[in-house]
């Protein structure tokens, strides 16, 4: 069994509402000297059969066509490190 | 200028529907083999300052106040690598 994991941030220059409201929400609970916030999501993929080539390559299609969006998202596939 | 990010995934114990509905999608799209799937979030924080001990303290709290919901979620906090 492998397991990968997928994280999925919004590009660079999409608006990122969630991580502008995080970022607006600190300084009211006392964190000071935030300079940005972005928000995205994490995947932990387990599939069948070792780690190899073949699923890695198998994951990043996942990636591209489920778990991210590739018009406002960048995404990105490693093996989990427990 | 220091950059981390924290990764925040729902406790093993705790139901988690979005990961299911991708499990769940996953073979109508053609992907069989994956045993698993769970979804979280994840941040990247940026603040004022060197990384050092003390941000990576405040953004632990960060994590543990806001970020997450330590009833039901785990986080882990790094330093972003880029």
């Amino acid at each position: 069994m492998a397991r990968y994991v997928v994280d999925v941030m919004p590009k660079p220059e999409i608006l990122d509402p969630q991580g502008k409201a995080v970022l607006g929400a600190l300084p009211r609970l006392g964190f000071d000297g935030v300079l940005d916030v972005r928000q995205g999501k994490r995947f932990e993929v387990e599939v069948d059969g070792d780690a190899s080539e073949e699923t890695l390559a198998e994951v990043r299609k996942m990636a591209e066509t489920l778990l991210s969006n590739p018009v406002i998202e960048d995404y990105s596939v490693s093996e989990h490190q427990p």
